[in-house]
């Protein structure tokens, strides 16, 4: 798809690089990744983001109008002429002879990103240059196209696609902590009785940034049965590790009609059809990741993309946990949510591959999820893969106006907080079910990136809101 | 795409009136429209949100298995086993006989939605309900529709798709008010000099909810060449008008290398793609908008799918304006905005169609856009178009240094707040251009809906976060 001439009458590298282009006359922009002097002749790697590789343009040091390029240097900015040929050299079908070169914006020595090997923690300093290097071009083309199959899995499966708000005034979405969204004067916030008085706050109400997606999102499938979200969503939690980030994107479809299998099914058809997306539209970006960041990630993404899913309760899974012999940090206990090596036990060493784990105690799972006949467990589910752990997870909806409503009284919701949401069980009720992705998590598995903040734009973190 | 059979057993009411499904046995299940009662037969209007049509069940009041319907009244969510046939009713292909019906979860007489038709004032505060009418079904299916258009559009031209961030420290991104987001106590923050101490909020600065992608979206054309966001923004304006809202979705594309021309070019063909992909794909709820929303919509978009975009410079359109001999309201005068009358006026009588206005005064214009040779001029494009005025907003972008930090004193902005956004000139610095699509006011032209709160899931407006 991305192989039509651009507008501007350049030849992107992907489209020269690909043999797409006849050979001939060229013109081509990017940035200088590295020069290399010979006495006659100059070798420039040029990049435009359009793929990982570099065109090689070969400049004749001698001819009068390609003799300045004192400004030349990596980071620049130039625009070439010349013609389009087969490379001799190994490891490259074409390069580029240029006949004249522009020099659109210098780059002097002092451009932070040299060619030696910086570390991801220098890199996101400079968070708006790091996109240069072949790392993180490679990670934000993969974040692009994942984007895109996302979109693709559910419009071609007929789910509705919704803006749900990112501004809420809902404080039971999840159970993360939120962030206060106001215009208040904050050195002299109107105050009623001692407090707050947030019924002059811009919305009039205490507003704050979404955790989820879901609820609004249950409205839409009661309307429009199959739905989903993509968007933005906040945890104003002090975490300073390696996979929480305060801002992250969330992928939250919602079936009416679905039980919990069905649920699961959409869940595994979705992870598969990414990997399969991923593996054949990123070869050369994953190829990279595989040589550079994860070895055996290639492997990893193909196996996953072809697995059976297994599938067990929670109440099986912390037998199997308690029956092993593992001498584990934490003693698994049922009531007790499953820790990180819980998981990765139950995937790596007894299924061999991803997982669904069903049917969790209440009291660990959220107040929507839908109660089972037991009464002490709710009809959840969460997707577990090797190496990682949750991934995805999601639940059957408790659809029992008094199932839910005695449900959120145990919690302490107060009902006429979320009476839109008790509307959709009093009329017309159905039984639904939904789940969410993390899009960064499975970012972060597909690149082999142990760092959520190397697979974020411009990463928010405490102490951190930089670019 | 959207008719591949639903993964639940269950066929959409899209597919069974689509003719795609073979006659006989099938499933539907869905909300009940409207249910008429004849003596021995009753007819149920069913619609899942598949489609704008419903799907007629045929009732032998009769049988026993289907005697008891009391239930079963507006609103109600049912499951029916039955029979497609062909329809002997005129307006209708198909039609159900039913074979058993099962309610899923019934409705009483209280139920806010009724036959009478409701008016859009009280449809808003029934918002998670409004969505089963047939206007707010359409209006959604739409949004979903054109949100996965533009991404198709640009990603098959090799367009990158970035998450800008939401939470941002930057407070000059454009000319909008915002909102803070923050985490300190409102009552008592901490407090360094009588001020409030920022370096103690969660991200140890002010921080607020971004009003445009645009600065980081420079940072990635910078890089990859061609990209663009689409995501949230926000304004914290207490304009209670029907074309504004405190969060909308803004869809804004930037590319390395681009001038003003490429810029209109991208935004013409930008602007009848969708016009067509909606023509295309969302014929019934188009249909259906012309014919209760908007007489003349249909015709309105496919002469916007065809027309010539006329291009005049600020300086003609104001002259036009002057000589033309009509009274306005606002005299138009140059160095002054363009007011709603005069763009319309312009497309409406003078072009007769889409319009760009171009090369704006620098002091109505943000300090980014890249000044002309006169030293009194930007490089901006407004698009215009009949009836509506101003749909699109852009510009080259000034990628000189010296320029740009000129600018920047001049309007009072310190250079060392946007260092990282200077960066961009001082190192491969590269023109660029780019614009931002208000993707509501979009769906407003397409829909004809003539308030921006009824194209939004759920709207927050001044002293409005409900749902």
């Amino acid at each position: 798809m991305e192989d039509r001439p651009n507008a501007l009458g350049r030849t992107r590298v992907k489209q020269a690089l690909s043999g797409a282009v006849q050979p001939g006359a060229v013109l081509v922009r990017g940035w200088v990744r590295t020069v290399r002097r010979t006495k006659n002749l100059s070798f420039i790697a040029l990049n435009d983001g359009s793929c990982l590789d570099n065109l090689q343009i070969v400049v004749d040091s001698e001819a009068p109008e390609l003799s300045d390029l004192s400004r030349l240097g990596t980071g620049a900015c130039i625009e070439v002429h010349g013609e389009l040929t087969a490379s001799p050299a190994a490891g490259q079908p074409w390069e580029l002879q240029a006949r004249q070169i522009r020099v659109l914006g210098g780059a002097d020595a002092d451009y932070p990103l040299q060619k030696k090997r910086h570390g991801f923690e220098y890199l996101r300093t400079i968070a708006h240059l790091r996109l240069r290097s072949n790392t993180f071009g490679a990670v934000f083309r993969v974040r692009s196209a994942l984007s895109f199959a996302v979109h693709r899995f559910f419009q071609e499966r007929g789910f509705l696609y919704v803006h749900t708000p990112i501004i809420t005034a809902n404080d039971c979405e999840g159970a993360g902590e939120m962030f206060r969204v106001t215009t208040l004067t904050p050195l002299d916030p109107p105050r009623n009785s001692g407090a707050v008085d947030w019924s002059r706050d811009f919305f009039g109400e205490r507003t704050g940034l979404t955790v989820s997606g879901q609820l609004q999102g249950e409205a839409f499938a009661c309307a429009f049965s199959d739905i989903y979200t993509f968007g933005p969503t906040f945890r104003a939690e002090n975490s300073n590790t390696s996979r929480h980030a305060a801002e992250f994107w969330m992928i939250e479809p919602e079936m009416a009609f679905a039980d919990l299998a069905a649920d699961c099914r959409l869940a595994g058809d979705f992870l598969q059809y990414l990997c399969r997306y991923a593996l054949e539209h990123c070869a050369e970006d994953l190829k990279f990741f595989d040589t550079h960041i994860e070895t055996g990630l290639l492997e990893k993404l193909a196996a996953l993309a072809e697995a059976e899913f297994q599938q067990m309760t929670y109440t099986e899974a912390v037998k199997e946990l308690q029956g092993c012999g593992r001498a584990f940090e934490f003693s698994p206990a049922w009531g007790q949510d499953l820790q990180s090596e819980h998981e990765r036990f139950l995937t790596e060493e007894v299924v061999k591959g991803p997982l669904f784990v069903t049917d969790y105690p209440k009291d660990i799972k959220a107040f929507y999820m839908r109660l089972n006949d037991d009464g002490k467990t709710v009809a959840a589910m969460d997707c577990l893969v090797p190496r990682v752990g949750e991934i995805i997870g999601g639940s059957q909806r408790e659809e029992r106006l008094d199932v839910l409503e005695g449900r959120m009284a145990e919690v302490g919701i107060a009902p006429e907080s979320l009476s839109w949401f008790l509307d959709l069980r009093r009329w017309g009720s159905c039984p639904h079910a939904g789940f969410g992705l993390g899009f960064e998590r499975f970012l972060m598995y597909v690149t082999g990136m142990t760092n959520i903040r190397d697979v974020i734009p411009f990463p928010r973190t405490p102490g951190n809101a930089k670019f």
